[in-house]
């Protein structure tokens, strides 16, 4: 859908292009102003993004937090980026969420976060360490 | 705080350090394996990182979450970054979050999310357009 959307076959508001990204509102957005940036090659999610292309990225995640931040006179901003259904990616087309926050606009989130157990937290990072 | 934290004068289960970066587990996960990935450098925030330091970070942010995601067997795997108190920013040195998921684990976001008014969208484009 957003490879449509970045050859212009689905109008999008566009809000950024250039040789590796293409930008736009989001049509359901969190607060309006919430952006999409997406890399106009394909790739499924963040595993399988070329660094090359995460390096083009993020100057241009970092320009539209700061736009946005001002066009919609936002009081923060939060990235991020969802990858499998299991965290919500819903188009599995890679994008970065740039999505600007209010004071008290009352989003609350993560609760019931899952405390470590005695010995878990050290283990755990083993595992990760292990892993990369 | 982070500042402590990569010099070790405050412990932390470190997973990953090179030059520019360092990443270890938030000791308030959302789920195990919630890893924190901070720039060396000290910068606040997204806005203030510069684009060297971005450069750096996003190949790592790709590795570990490729990383926890196995480590801990996770679904899926969120990329967040939190800018500015209202946007849930709570130690003023930038950092990115690493945060494994589970089917049905049960973290449910974003409710009560605004939709555009008729016309809105393309008004808040051209004033994003126009902060670039």
């Amino acid at each position: 859908m957003f490879c449509k959307i970045i050859s212009g076959e689905i109008p999008s508001a566009k809000v950024y292009e250039d040789e590796y990204s293409f930008a736009f509102l989001d049509i359901n957005p969190i607060n309006p102003g919430h952006t999409l940036l997406v890399p106009k090659r394909h790739f499924a999610n963040l595993y399988e993004t070329s660094d090359e292309t995460l390096k083009e990225l993020t100057p241009i995640i970092k320009k539209l937090a700061i736009a946005v931040k001002k066009a919609v006179s936002a009081d923060g901003i939060n990235i991020g980026m969802n990858n499998d259904p299991a965290a919500g990616q819903l188009v599995f087309h890679a994008h970065f969420h740039i999505i600007p926050r209010h004071l008290e606009d009352g989003f609350r989130h993560w609760r019931g976060k899952r405390a470590y157990k005695d010995g878990e937290m050290s283990h755990v990072a083993e595992k990760i360490k292990a892993s990369l």
